[in-house]
């Protein structure tokens, strides 16, 4: 324990009500948050990191209630990639989400009850409005935002909504918008929830939830986080023991699947799973400004984009059409495919490699 | 209905006892099939074509009954490429398939019930072993086998387990083994039907059936059909209509996948979708043989293998992987990888392609 840092959770709750792009009104919100580093008098050392679909503010140090490091502690800390010598690193968890920020297991202040399907479907605009409003409240004006995958998008569009604010971009195995395959796998992730017995049009929560539907999606999830090489590597087409010839567990994949259904229904809402896979799903710039380069026009950050090889969800493809977007628009913007044979993982994975990359890019 | 041909599915009952992989035994068998073109005088003009996961016997020609064509009705008839002016067609349902060959939903002789699943799991070779008897049946010695995906493992296996019977064999969309991905989707598959609350241990035949978790299952089946240049191509990110900001169907590739789930369960057996997702999971001629070469040094067998460009889930790779192993052992054989925008779903749909390439091959 003796060198361990720990980090605590705080909230802050914004009164007033919210517009959500969907014409809804949140009445009032909590906003989870945590901060590592400290924040200097100019309170100009500020990095936003944006978490992806299951994260939390829990990025760095170990909790002092869970004791468990945070989702990005191998980037997050002294001397690391976002090196709290250096910066305050601020981390909320997203509108939505079931990690203290309020979301549909919040309690509706008009019923006094979960408020389930009852809470609007957010975008990733509103998780991005949110977060404007914990960052106004901490007094900083220009910032650093950082991501990957979803939390990718949050950075896209905190350097889209708010141009003069950003300073520095990163955007780490993300993309502009999702493509069809991503959203056929949301489809399906949320149909699993929707149609398990349990799922009660939302209202489990007093009950048993839906987790044979919210293991499922998670299953899903997994094999589009890895890739092939790397389930290959993981697993190959090892026997667990050897064939059973029944329907149990047979291969290390399957077995590796089950367990990741299984440990994720005890720490997942399955209703923030389908808000925040809608809110991935509904992601588009493009259509929204007609361009990216529309979308980008006034943006006034430097940009750090990077990608993964072997990454089929959010592909390398996908990276290049944001970077070809700045370069039409004369922006600041680093481009940098990884070799990893980790697929979407890799942001969560291959830390030497993106610390470097980033260390390098915030000196610059 | 003026040139429409009309098939007709018949039957062969094995009446003794099979003894499968597992060591278990099924003491009567049904095998569905049907034929197309006419068997020529010394019973050497056969091709046996083999069919994928859900298909049927009836791969040809307008069924009497239901008056659809064939699954592979494009493939099969006069001057197609198989010509049934030349060739006799054969085509049977799979053992534990649910179209008229023995499976889980037939009638277990021990207890008047449907198997259910105290049907014994079955293998892709039991499904070649039938397969010979009704070759045997139809006093036929020398044959062609076909196939596509699951079929072709079965052709595969065919020219394995008969080295001297098999003169041609046609691999298409095909693989010696699944790869752990492969693996994965269908463990995540079998999971959805396995915890679908009508599930019932799989005796569901005189109930609701598990019809979520077999919807499921065929979704995430549809998404490793295509691939994301043909569902960028089909369905883009367009909307049904508008953004609903609710959980009901947003996108036309969502809509796509609901409705190829809910018309599935009105044609599939679920337990079926079990037995017939182990036995492709399980087929491993490599790890069986030591090594394709060994598996494969019996064949007296021509060998044409098509690959398709975008196919991920049955990749060039793993069809190269049989050919190299066909040319180190001076086997004769022909690889083609076509280019097709079709993913998996190809060997389906890309008719003149393969057409070409089938009937040049057969007259070689």
């Amino acid at each position: 324990m003796g060198n361990k840092i720990y980090s605590e959770t705080k909230y802050l709750k914004i009164k007033e009500p919210t517009k959500l792009k969907s014409g809804k009104i949140l009445k009032s919100i909590d906003i989870a948050y945590e901060t590592y580093g400290k924040l200097n008098e100019n309170k100009d050392n500020a990095i936003l990191v944006l978490h992806a679909l299951t994260g939390s503010a829990h990025a760095a140090y170990y909790h002092k209630d869970t004791q468990k490091p945070g989702w990005w502690d191998d980037m997050i800390g002294s001397n690391k990639a976002f090196d709290t010598d250096k910066f305050f690193v601020i981390s909320s968890n997203i509108l939505g989400g079931c990690y203290g920020t309020t979301g549909p297991a919040s309690i509706n202040p008009d019923t006094d009850k979960p408020y389930a399907l009852d809470f609007p479907v957010i975008t990733i605009e509103d998780m991005v409005n949110v977060q404007k409003k914990l960052v106004d409240y901490l007094g900083i004006k220009k910032i650093i935002v950082a991501g990957g995958s979803l939390g990718g998008m949050q950075a896209l569009e905190w350097s889209i909504r708010f141009p003069k604010n950003v300073k520095s971009t990163i955007l780490i195995a993300t993309s502009a918008r999702l493509n069809a395959q991503g959203i056929a796998f949301n489809a399906v992730a949320r149909n699993a929830i929707l149609t398990d017995i349990n799922f009660n049009n939302g209202n489990y929560y007093d009950k048993k939830h839906p987790e044979s539907g919210l293991a499922i999606a998670r299953m899903i999830g997994h094999i589009t986080y890895l890739c092939e090489e790397a389930m290959y590597k993981k697993f190959g087409r090892e026997f667990k023991e050897k064939p059973s010839f029944d329907f149990g567990i047979d291969f290390q994949v399957e077995s590796y699947l089950e367990h990741q259904g299984r440990v994720f229904v005890d720490r997942f809402d399955a209703n923030s799973y389908l808000y925040i896979t809608k809110a991935l799903d509904y992601y588009d710039p493009i259509k929204e400004y007609g361009s990216l380069e529309n979308a980008l026009k006034d943006s006034a950050s430097r940009f750090l984009i990077i990608s993964f090889s072997t990454d089929w969800l959010f592909t390398t493809a996908q990276s290049k059409q944001i970077a070809s977007a700045l370069i039409q628009l004369n922006k600041d913007v680093s481009f940098v495919e990884l070799e990893s044979k980790c697929g979407h993982d890799a942001f969560l994975l291959e830390f030497e490699k993106q610390t470097k990359i980033i260390k390098s890019f915030l000196r610059g």
